[in-house]
């Protein structure tokens, strides 16, 4: 990064909104009408250029930068700053027919075609070389145009899964690097199972991930090697760019938040990363009859939540502005949703939002998207209407002087989970239960952390415990003897650690431990774990906590605390009843939790936090389900994803910007903090 | 065609019936038995060599004749016609071993191979040039013998679906033949859209339709083009047939009917157009707890109904004699039930029905198949006497004199469904709602009319509409302006036109009209489409008529009606409770209803229905589900496929002749007008 | 074989007990910690090198036996016998990568690869000479060695299906073998039918069994090659063990118990076979809501009394001793479910147990899998304490002198299951109805004769049928008139024979008979079949014996009987209601019973049995569900799979040596015979 951020997004302006634009997809006679109504409404910086490579390089190593030239100019005739992308997820046509290689290959054999985007291997050599050859023009073009304020590289670039021979030899590389002797390697992927033994980096394919049995272990390293390519083609891409353009520009990605991707983050050129969200597409029920019309409360939550403890400025690079066309179900968002939407991505601390896109495309597979105009390129949407009505907003908080104060009983509630991608797509391919859903696990103690009103910060082991006084590590199966010892730390010190089913099951290399099951936790936990259940879904059980009924199904660890180990939760049914299911420690200055189970509905897991909460002494606050409240630069937001209105209970003297104190659903309440 | 319709089917004759017999499935010692016995019951004609090309041609260039020959001359014998066909759907080993590319390949690379039927593709140069030079033998052998009466071409043809080399090639044909420049076909496919643009037709590959993201257009293009290729084969054969034959012998092929192939009435050369209907295998459930052993009543009605309009002079080619073998559970249909669908093959207008097949066969893929006989070869089936009984009345009316009357309130309520199969295939590849099911929506349209009693034609919008007092377009998705122009001047000059959702979304490229949404037709409507709507399964809404309400989930178009049209139903729930839903408008002389839901049960549409035609002054009946009455040549036909009997009301003094007044569940009542 | 079984397994042992050990998976500084544990836990053998070729010959030509050769001496140190396996399930990734021809190749063309296990293929040459090989090596070092008791060949060999080049070839000599000319083959596989007529072998491919319409008789002879060529690969290895071994070492392998493998029982170089049977891995719902925990009671009994007849010296060569890892949700065993199964395996006349595995893997494939001791090495699990428990209680049952006695109306009801696989997999893909499922159907007759007690065999039809007062026959479908004579002969000589619905259907090709509906088995039934129906689930019809109601819905066969037939059943609805469902013939000395549908729960079958034995005079027990006694050597052993305990009438003065009278759930009870 060479430039801080507070030069490109200056407190002061606490977040800045814009729109993607494609003038390849227009008669340039309406691009100034269209970036005029743009700036008119309010925006105040565009997108251009995502998918543009055939129009960028028509043919190999003809480049038209014209169109682009008088777009830009266009725009900075309307006072909007430019985003330009690299349109590397759509590779010309003559490129794929000249180097058919540069197409990913699927398991099968069978390659994918020009007709789509994202088609072109991140591991192939040709499409790398080809990519950073346009990007290099590019940025020799715009590098030093001052109208252009940063660099978008591809478009949520995803896992690089390619079985082609350029990936193959990339892979073996990968492990060679990884591994250094084939000894290691074996060791690793504990090829004494079954004759897997290699004696050669060269006899190592790529797996073959729907055979049954295949080396989970060469699938986990095949799994990082494309999450690995990923971030290298983005980093590359971003040295290209830096090797020609002024440090006035930044340069980031969109990614979507899958939270088993490791490339998130894992870039390390980029100045700092933002994310795509969608919100109602079919997927998600929210709460209530209507609630997938404003969709799944933790969702943009949790986006938060994850981007920025990774980076501090990060940022929405798109966001959807009403009905989408490619769901399973493109309903219509409720109105007001779009602006709940936008003050949500606000209030996680993001300082721009951009949303996909400025005008209805009326061909190409998104055909039936909505943008902030309509398909007659002059209508303003519903959803249109709502970004203008934001973006009006947050121009009246700017002159509201914006301090940097939170209240003080947020911070205390300050809440750390311990994830890293890793252990999600390890448990993900060797579940021991169909029932099991990982993400859905940690949303279970998530969504308690939310209803508390308390700020998460997503970290990964690497980063400071100290300054979070509570630490949940949700089934994080795999820990090195390192971890552990950092974790005991951590709790000697007084910090307080909340572990959940299937942790430290593993060691750092995936294997278990050549010890009783978990052994080296129990020190922590102050107990054993003397065996583990999983149940059929018609047969559920119950866990008892405080008279409390809890049922759950999936996973279940059986616990035997030492003297001096609380019990809080006991099994009530099948043959270990009476045993426990849930314990508290204290060690050192701190404490242990440990919950066995995965429950159902996560009202255990609940229930569980906010008595350990309470015994610790931190207040919380008890919001209903889709309440989400926030504090930033000075200002409170609450959000209501529910499906009745919620009174909010503000401070006496609390000045009203936006909303009003009973919030519709859908609503928001913004307050300027005394 | 050489010759008329009348020759060849004389009105007098009503209907003629007939059955498949394999010659070459049996000993020969049984082919004078068997066809006797096929003639003893009454059956007018048989049907030879529909899978024969291995017995035809056992090596390349020899070809056998003599077995055929003798078939040919012991039908003659017992006075039966012949039909043949021309085998295609089977080549012999030996082409597909010597010219491997003659088997179809699927999008995954994969090729099919020899021991099924269908196999080979009919974009592929030897397979057409082998074929010809087959039929042309069969032509040169059989064309002038007067034995022979007809021909059927290959045998259920469908869209050729062919990845292979040659499809390739002729994709890219028909692709420059259609748009003639590379600019016109990226226009029309929209390809500035993710840098899809082609600089030469050689660039553009048949499209991977699993492929995420596949331009749309591409693959309209490509299904287009396979239903051409079938429609092209078909030409070919029969021109190669007319160049050897007589014109008394006339030329047809038997089409499965499906809603969304183009290929059905696409093939110029043929002299009619025949179907097949299969009516009970285990998909279908009609009325009841035992109406899957009756099938579902529309199947045939609308066969019927559709076939017609393209090929006035139609007929069915195969229809069950009873159990069958290859569906997903082969019930036994109801006694009666085969003699029912007879009956309404023959109510709909049809010239002849053919039974697949005479003899059950003991071996081979349609082992348990059932046919007229037994496996034993001499036995008559349940089915197969009602096949005779059917013959024996069809006997008994020819001597009734039948005349060309039908009752004229019959004829006033004739209605046409504007209907063309590429809206099908269009909406079914980018549905944006999973819920949607095109040919339900049709049918929603449809099944009131067969209510009503109405006579209905689906027609082309090549078709004169005058000569009907209401058309509905359900779900027209693409039209151009001379289309909107057209159905305009319909309605201006006196006719009542209906239109569902997605109806005039797009223009004739497929494209969203650069426009409001829908914006061309809002005169017709007379008022706007504000916007659509799609719900999820587990809640649905509802639309109010008249006070009652209604069910909807799959589209809703949310209206807003001019001054002067009227509201005729109402959202109910939802953001837009009380908006309109179903408007009225008067238009010259003429009317134009707009149904913006597709209801979940089909009610909404027959109340519309029901109250436009009051409206209109058409009588119409209210037959109950699953009874269906039609008129043809002086005779009144009512059948009931309901689980109760139904009691006709007949004119005063008509004469029964099959069959009673109250009819049972699978029954059929015949009369004579007077 | 070159021993007497009684050498092997001395009669006064009863049974012995034994586990999988993995030398090359640990610290070779544990092997002698580990085997002395296994001997003071009472095991008698152990069991090496099933996956070990990687070691066993790290390089092409390479062997190093010197391992092996420490680990068998540790072995021998602790008095434990030894079991050595071939190790061909997993070849080393050297001959993978030399010749990649060996990775079995699916129908779509894709290949298996080295990672895995079972993926190379037993057609290929190189893999059976690579094999054969490295086999030849390990008999002659081990083929001597007294501390080998014996070889178990390969691992679960199951079905060989594979694509490739030489499985093309071997399935086209496999044919030419079979049928000796093109048109014997023709004839057999219905050629003529859809011209699929061949005129040379070389033009025959391994059927596309994905394609629709695809030859079922070239893919039912592609199914038995694929068989046959399992059993003769492991001919092959066991006629190059016996090249150098002595003949105090037997051969055998394991197979997972597949009903519809034919190559089950068909390797004829074996000694003897032996299965593996794993209870609880997300299955089996057993009896209540708990019975998944103990597994369905049917598995081991069927294996048994399957395996038995094939073999009389017998044994389970893996049994799970926990909870296992590669199930779809991997439960807790029931504590004394382990203890059950093992009770189970013994009371069928198994010689052996030995389980699958010693210690739990702490990585591989695997990890998570129980073994007799826990990840640490040295706890044993609860299952392992199971495993201890048993071992002792057949030690004492060994010092109680068993005798061969067994009760004699144990012996009066013994009862043999007609059966050959062939008939299953014929069925099952031509089943006619979704609804139907063939190894159900014949457990609707199985469990019955265990609720009465009775001995069962499965037998063969070259099997001697004389020696059981009653032979079941459940949809034998293939029948030759050999064998239809063979069971007229059996009832006139006083055999009372049960046939289910779709007996004799089809002659020994497969094909219908030229004839009525099954008209060649009506002599026995003493009346017609009429025909068959199927229905659909939603609407199950009504069977009534004696007043009962049946309910059933995937066949039914309507039958007619003659004179003298008794009608024992009806059917109560549809529209051949009042016809026959189930008859009653006595024919010379014997009896027939038809029983025509497959009823829903199994209740009809039972109902049936139990009016048949009454009649017969067998007297039988009425165990409930999940009840199962048996009888061997002396001893009584009742076994409890169901949800209560089960209190067991003794005959007076019986000596209970195991369990008491009152059986709790997964609980058994042994007592000595007087
Ligand atoms: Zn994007
Ligand atoms: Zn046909
Ligand atoms: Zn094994």
């Amino acid at each position: 990064a060479a430039q801080s951020p507070e030069t490109w997004f200056p407190n002061e302006e606490l977040t800045t909104v814009g729109a993607y634009y494609y003038p390849e997809h227009w008669d340039e006679l309406q691009w100034d009408r269209d970036l005029k109504k743009m700036a008119d409404m309010g925006f105040e910086f565009t997108h251009f250029a995502e998918f543009a490579w055939a129009q960028l390089e028509p043919e190999e190593g003809k480049y038209d930068f014209a169109w682009l030239d008088r777009a830009v100019a266009l725009a900075a005739k309307h006072n909007l700053k430019v985003i330009l992308c690299t349109s590397t997820a759509t590779p010309p046509v003559w490129l794929v027919r000249k180097h058919p290689d540069v197409l990913k290959m699927r398991e099968d054999g069978t390659q994918m075609d020009h007709g789509s985007r994202q088609h072109a291997s991140f591991s192939n050599e040709y499409y790398r070389a080809y990519s950073q050859k346009m990007i290099a023009e590019l940025a020799k073009h715009y590098g030093n145009d001052s109208r252009v304020i940063g660099w978008q590289l591809d478009n949520e670039p995803a896992s690089n899964v390619d079985y082609g021979a350029d990936a193959q030899k990339r892979y073996r590389s990968f492990l060679k690097e990884k591994y250094q002797t084939i000894d290691a390697l074996n060791k690793a992927w504990g090829t004494n199972f079954w004759s897997g033994t290699y004696t050669d980096f060269d006899q190592i394919d790529i797996p073959q991930v729907s055979q049954w049995g295949m080396n989970l272990y060469q699938r986990l390293d095949f799994s990082r090697f494309c999450d690995s390519e990923t971030a290298t083609f983005l980093d590359e891409q971003a040295r290209t760019i830096r090797q020609y353009a002024s440090p006035n520009q930044w340069i980031t990605t969109n990614y979507i938040p899958y939270y088993d991707a490791r490339y998130v983050g894992d870039s390390r050129e980029l100045d700092f990363i933002s994310y795509t969200r969608y919100m109602v597409y079919g997927e998600h029920t929210g709460i209530g009859r209507e609630g997938y019309r404003v969709g799944e409360y933790s969702r943009i939550a949790m986006a938060n939540d994850y981007f920025r403890p990774l980076s501090p400025l990060y940022g929405c690079m798109e966001l959807q502005p009403g009905q989408v066309n490619w769901g399973t179900i493109n309903s219509q968002p409720l109105p007001g949703a779009v602006h709940l939407w936008l003050w949500h991505v606000f209030a996680g601390g993001s300082k721009f939002t951009c949303t996909y896109r400025f005008r209805a495309p009326i061909y190409g597979y998104e055909q039936y998207h909505y943008g902030i105009l309509g398909p007659d390129g002059v209508t303003p949407t519903r959803g249109g209407l709502e970004y203008q009505k934001f973006i009006e907003e947050v121009k009246m908080l700017r002159d509201k002087h914006a301090s940097s104060t939170v209240p003080a009983d947020y911070l205390k509630r300050k809440t750390a989970i311990l994830y890293d991608p890793d252990n999600t797509v390890a448990i993900n391919q060797n579940k021991q239960t169909t029932v099991w859903d990982t993400e859905q696990h940690v949303l279970k103690y998530y969504k308690p952390l939310k209803s508390f009103g308390a700020p998460v910060d997503f970290i990964r082991d690497t980063m400071d415990f100290a300054k979070y006084p509570v630490l949940i590590a949700p089934a994080y199966q795999q820990m090195s003897r390192e971890l552990i010892a950092k974790l005991t730390r951590y709790v000697e010190n007084g910090g307080n650690l909340v572990m959940s089913c299937r942790t430290g099951h593993q060691d750092e290399f995936g294997h278990l431990w050549e010890a009783k099951h978990a052994e080296p936790i129990w020190p922590l936990i102050g107990g054993e774990i003397e065996f583990y259940d999983m149940l059929r879904p018609y047969a559920p059980d119950t866990v008892v906590v405080d008279g409390q009924k809890f049922a759950w199904t999936s996973w279940g660890d059986v616990l035997k605390p030492n003297a001096g180990t609380e019990s809080w939760g006991t099994y009530a049914d099948d043959f270990y009843a009476g045993e426990s299911a849930v314990t508290f420690h204290k060690l050192g200055k701190g404490t242990v939790t440990y919950v066995g189970p995965d429950s159902n509905s996560g009202d255990l897991e609940q229930t569980v936090l906010t008595k350990l909460y309470t015994k610790l002494g931190i207040a919380v606050e008890n919001y209903p389900k889709g309440i989400v409240v926030e504090y930033r630069d000075g200002f409170g937001i609450a959000m209501n994803y529910a499906d009745e209105p919620y009174e909010m209970q503000l401070p006496a003297g609390a000045e009203i910007l936006v909303g009003e104190q009973q919030i519709p659903t859908a609503g928001v309440l913004v307050w300027k903090l005394k």
